[in-house]
């Protein structure tokens, strides 16, 4: 994928943080398509499709996936594993994210691939500067493999 | 680990590129102490220690590793592996660096878990810019295990 030109995947349940985190996003970069899904179910559907459904072809434009740890039907780390688990997505860069001190499930979401965790700040100022510099980081700087070459990774 | 106070390990064997990685990373963060390593077999005994000597106390002060993909002695996938399979060192957030783009690499590299993977810039400039995101998202918004507990993860 050229660099730069990814999407941004967030999954995340709270209201109040959905909207802090999209005009953080926004602001940081605002030609990124930004995908809001709600809990951990309706995440793994955008990402692998259902019985009667197939996977969004939005998937293939991701360049990074923001995770919280706390989702309501499917957990974060649940999530984490199935993204793991497939090689349609497994090469997919996914960033934890959480709103307090979880030393337990910080070990566990490396155990399970996570690129990086991220303890959300709570002074917005300095959450919004904490996603600038998320989202330039892996939209600008890091590499994922190509389009199509990641279906047989 | 406090956010902020983690040290950078860089794995670099081209005396060029050492000189531009350390010039940037100094210039990013000028109060982290930086420590390089100039061949995959030297991160190795570094990391975790030879017959004779122990591993060096350093490595828990670790906040991010740059590894660079070609190294002399021991490949940079080599050592990735090898910091993977370690329980005091799985913990370890490690970038893959390399001055070309490598398709196979870049999925290998996800493959044996490498949190992130960066085509250096060949301009100055721009590689500096890069350094400078790199450093500041591994060490102020990336959070790794607390020194202690990852012996244990």
């Amino acid at each position: 994928m050229a660099k730069g030109d990814g999407s941004i995947l967030v999954v995340e349940d709270n209201p109040d943080d959905q909207i802090l985190t999209m005009r953080a996003l926004r602001k940081a970069s605002s030609h990124s398509p930004i995908i809001l899904q709600e809990d951990g179910q309706a995440a793994l559907e955008f990402l692998f499709g259902t019985e009667s459904s197939k996977r969004s072809p939005q998937v293939d434009t991701l360049g990074v996936i923001l995770l919280d740890l706390k989702l309501p039907k499917v957990s974060g780390l649940e999530v984490l594993r199935r993204i793991r688990s497939s090689p349609q997505t497994d090469w997919l860069p996914v960033v934890m994210m959480t709103s307090s001190d979880e030393p337990h499930e910080l070990r566990e979401a490396y155990r399970l691939g996570a690129n990086s965790f991220v303890t959300k700040q709570i002074d917005y100022s300095k959450f919004s500067e904490q996603m600038c510099l998320l989202a330039r980081y892996w939209l600008t700087v890091n590499q994922v493999p190509m389009v199509g070459s990641s279906r047989s990774f």
